[in-house]
């Protein structure tokens, strides 16, 4: 039984996106509950580097990830998965030491993800505590030195399914898409579109283009393709805004 | 003449929340520079305990924020603005020594802050360096515990003067609003809407208020104006969902 979990934003790939708090934390926690090893031992890696520049010594309790049901459909498939989760937590963590329970999260844990969905399904539910952490867009719009808004403009943050479903939201100034494997950009209409687009955001292996989506397009699709092949896993974000 | 310019998002008032790049920045620049103490001491206060707490030793060089010409149009106004705070920056690095010049930018160099802009006035165009910090929408969910999104949902950032000439935005399902001082959230239909707000994020002063906004407008509206009177300044957001 857990009764304080820590959810801790680790950044996108730099150990130096790690803060302050986040390294406290880490260091005092009494038990660290980590992903085993998946095909994307770069991610693996990361997290023991980050614990190790931390100095944390806490227990570490690994736990597997469960295989999607895919022949469910998107929001059904989604809520069994961290159902899943949830219940792995739990047995991975029954003779957990006493203490606060920390959990590396990817970015930061309230943006496009999952952790603090699954922790609400624990039972009983611990008390949350989230250390804020850098996202893929700050990661993003630092590598190129961009801002992400125009002067008092909007910013829309999607995915690249909705994109996909819904095309170029109404009234969006800059555009981020998030979680988009297809390359949806291609897709919508190029007049005066630029993107900045980033794999890797922050790691030695981040890879950055910019340009008229019209004249970069095809090069994104190619070097996101091959860059894939070579990790055998790729995480990429962009942004869009149209300029006059 | 400055060669290097680096920027760096020290988050949103806790000393936490810097990053372990930021930290290694701060250490590694051969100058700081500073905006002299204004009303706002607390944020005075606030930058020295970073660049304490991170050993920094650089020469710290003052430079004094202009006054706005409120005469002018909103645009104007802000472009007037910059114009005179790249002549200040220039003037105040004449003597600066060799080296990067690091500059602390309160919550991330990319969203509604002006860092970026202004340092493309300077001439020459010094390298710009960008280091991620934590938001205030990070800390803002960080504290509430909160999802950003919903799931696979979009999340739309905008300002309260926007909020004000456009009202709820076609096709947002969350809305981030910054740079409100007006609570504009109160001129919006109630029906469903729910309010996370927050005020001096990450700080010991943090206030916190969640609710429906039609239960909760008012004391925000009333706890925003005594704050303000108590600290002499405010810097606070909201996040807005309408839940079914």
């Amino acid at each position: 039984m857990i009764r304080d979990l820590w959810l801790v934003g680790i950044g996108t790939g730099s150990p130096g996106h790690v803060t302050l708090e986040g390294v406290q934390a880490l260091r005092e926690a009494a038990a660290i509950l980590l992903p085993r090893k998946s095909g994307k031992d770069d991610l693996a890696h990361l997290r023991h580097r980050i614990l190790e520049a931390a100095g944390a010594t806490a227990r570490v309790i690994p736990f597997d990830y469960p295989v999607r049901d895919e022949s469910l459909p998107y929001q059904a498939r989604v809520a069994a998965w961290h159902d899943e989760i949830a219940h792995r937590w739990q047995a991975a963590l029954r003779d957990a030491p006493d203490g606060p329970v920390a959990l590396l999260v990817w970015g930061d844990p309230s943006l496009y993800d999952s952790t603090m969905r699954i922790a609400k399904r624990l039972d009983p539910r611990p008390r949350l505590r989230v250390v804020p952490g850098i996202t893929a867009i700050q990661a993003l719009t630092a590598a190129h030195a961009i801002p992400l808004n125009t002067v008092n403009g909007p910013v829309t943050i999607t995915t690249g399914r909705r994109l996909h479903d819904g095309g170029w939201p109404a009234g969006a100034d800059t555009l981020v898409v998030m979680l988009d494997a297809e390359c949806r950009f291609s897709d919508l209409e190029p007049e005066g579109l630029h993107i900045w687009w980033g794999a890797y955001l922050g790691s030695e292996d981040q890879i950055l283009r910019s340009g008229r989506v019209e004249d970069v397009a095809e090069d994104i699709a190619g070097t996101r393709r091959a860059a894939r092949e070579r990790h055998g896993w790729i995480m990429d974000t962009y942004l869009l805004r149209r300029l006059r």
